[in-house]
């Protein structure tokens, strides 16, 4: 039973739908690769694997192209576990879009054929941005077509502080999540501030010149999407989706609704809450009550580790709007990730 | 008006649906840059490049990425741009599957992460036939869910010449058509038997063996959503389509219905009817009356140049099924292709 003074979802959104689809947007930044940034695979070097495994895993129900398991680094499953179970529990097929990721994926992927973002510190982060970006419009108009509700999520290592980089350069004093349990600020601050003096010193203050300098692959393909899309559209995601919704704002279109854990929430390093605020954007918080669900992985979520990542909160949000109980839920997540130790 | 001996469709097919989609599967061959194979491209190297310039094409309205005109090297309007506007005049959005090519497409596209068909000759073809097989039963199981009649075309430049080798191994005595009005029987034949020598000398009779020994990516792809796919499946193309549709029945499952230009029947240096009989497909032929549109370019279809491609004569097929009438899309293609003289 879910714990009766903290709700399921922070708020019911009423949405009337009756054709969902879920999907996640894959892409990679080289600054995951820098030591200490990412928690999201069991290298820096590796990190740039990790979209490509979750979708692997998401999509097959498990990882066969490398022998891994869904666990994060300090024994986590990893929210791609969470997804997994929840796709498998409402049966729907989420659609993964590549952004632009280092390798091939092993799964069929709506693929928009971009680039591994750049380090912003050196150099343009996505020098294709207007192509991702148009790329984005072709596939919210597409996806338009068979659905009527899409829940967007992402799975980009290291994105938080593309994020971090993309909400300062946009006027935001934004302060970001992380999937460490010790958010490694410092560092995230250092590469943002030197990412600034040069985004200040080229002048660059136009939305979409921003993501090329300093943004990654996944955020134009993003905002492309919102543009089109007719139906509702929920970003899923913690941080990095509250710098698409921001980006989305500053090109003038309707700011879509973000759907993401409460562990997200209550980063006291992060000011989630305060930049949802400024940003004009809605946040539906998920609180799946994984302290009590019997799986030390994932109580650890509530102490600060991992929190969010490839749209699990958008996830259970959805199974929750087709009816299932947060019983049904969690109890589909513990059965999914125990089938992993 | 159009001819009155002569029906715009050989027979109604008669399809209940009321979600129609439409896909083409883009794929290479090295086959096409054999000097003399294919005719869709100026030089041999460039028709590597096909089928991403047609997917602009019918994506976008124009080719923007190369300065170069939807037009064949002999100056008719390639059948992309019959697909194009078959498009535009019923408002569906076609799906592009990348199944494995030289270079990255300009558009997006559902992208299975294959390669361009190796030199049958020489190795095989398609090493990774069954990662593509089981990628394409993902394909059919996803459009599945959003769509109830699935008109499938493609572009592999060089595939009347794998589809002879597939058809051949599989054991039915094909000829194949060909894009020129000459067709290179002689060139083809050759290639063809060095195949059968190295298919003979090695044992191979398994369906997918025999694709991955000598078959192009597109077949693999396009079996594996026939395997999958709920709903009507038309298979969009001549004598390609011919050898999917043989693959789909030697691994077992039921032959989908092809569609295709009656300019395909027509070609004497082809055998497909008598084919079609002895796989047991029901062909559905397409004479947009191309004599009399006042067209040149168009009119040498009449006359045995191009004849099908990208799915055009399923395209024309599928406009007539939404209720547009021969008169509306026959207009409608002249219109197209004026435009791009």
């Amino acid at each position: 039973m879910v714990a009766d003074y903290m709700p399921f979802v922070s708020e019911n959104p009423h949405l009337a739908f009756t054709r969902p689809l879920f999907c996640s947007i894959l892409g990679n930044t080289i600054l995951s690769t820098v030591p200490g940034i990412s928690g999201a695979g069991p290298t820096p070097e590796k990190t740039l694997l990790t979209p490509i495994l979750d979708a692997e895993l998401i999509t097959q129900g498990s990882i066969t192209s490398m022998p891994v398991k869904p666990n994060t680094p300090t024994g986590c499953p990893t929210p791609a576990s969470i997804t997994r179970a929840m796709m498998d529990l409402i049966d729907i097929k989420p659609l993964f879009i590549n952004a632009g990721l280092a390798q091939s994926p092993t799964v069929p992927c709506l693929d928009v054929y971009g680039c591994v973002g750049n380090d912003p510190r050196q150099r343009d982060a996505v020098p294709c941005v207007d192509a991702l970006y148009n790329r984005g419009i072709w596939i919210g108009t597409y996806l338009s077509k068979s659905s009527d509700l899409l829940v967007l999520g992402e799975c980009v290592p290291g994105g938080t502080t593309t994020a971090l980089c993309v909400l300062r350069a946009l006027g935001y004093p934004a302060s970001v999540s992380s999937s460490y349990v010790n958010n490694p600020i410092s560092l995230k601050e250092e590469i943002c501030q030197t990412v600034m003096r040069r985004v200040r010193a080229a002048g660059i203050t136009k939305p979409l010149d921003i993501i090329r300098a300093t943004g990654d692959p996944m955020m134009p393909v993003a905002a492309g999407i919102a543009h089109a899309y007719v139906g509702n559209l929920v970003l899923a995601g913690g941080t990095q989706m509250l710098a698409v919704a921001a980006l989305v704002k500053a090109l003038g279109d309707q700011v879509p609704m973000i759907a993401t854990t409460s562990y997200v929430r209550d980063d006291t390093s992060a000011n989630v809450v305060e930049l949802s605020d400024q940003i004009g954007v809605k946040i539906f918080y998920i609180d799946p009550g994984f302290y009590d669900l019997g799986h030390l992985g994932l109580a650890r979520y509530c102490i600060g580790e991992v929190k969010e990542g490839m749209g699990a909160g958008g996830a259970m949000l959805l199974a929750y709007l087709l009816g299932y109980s947060p019983e049904a839920i969690r109890a589909k997540i513990h059965e999914t990730v125990s089938a992993y130790n």
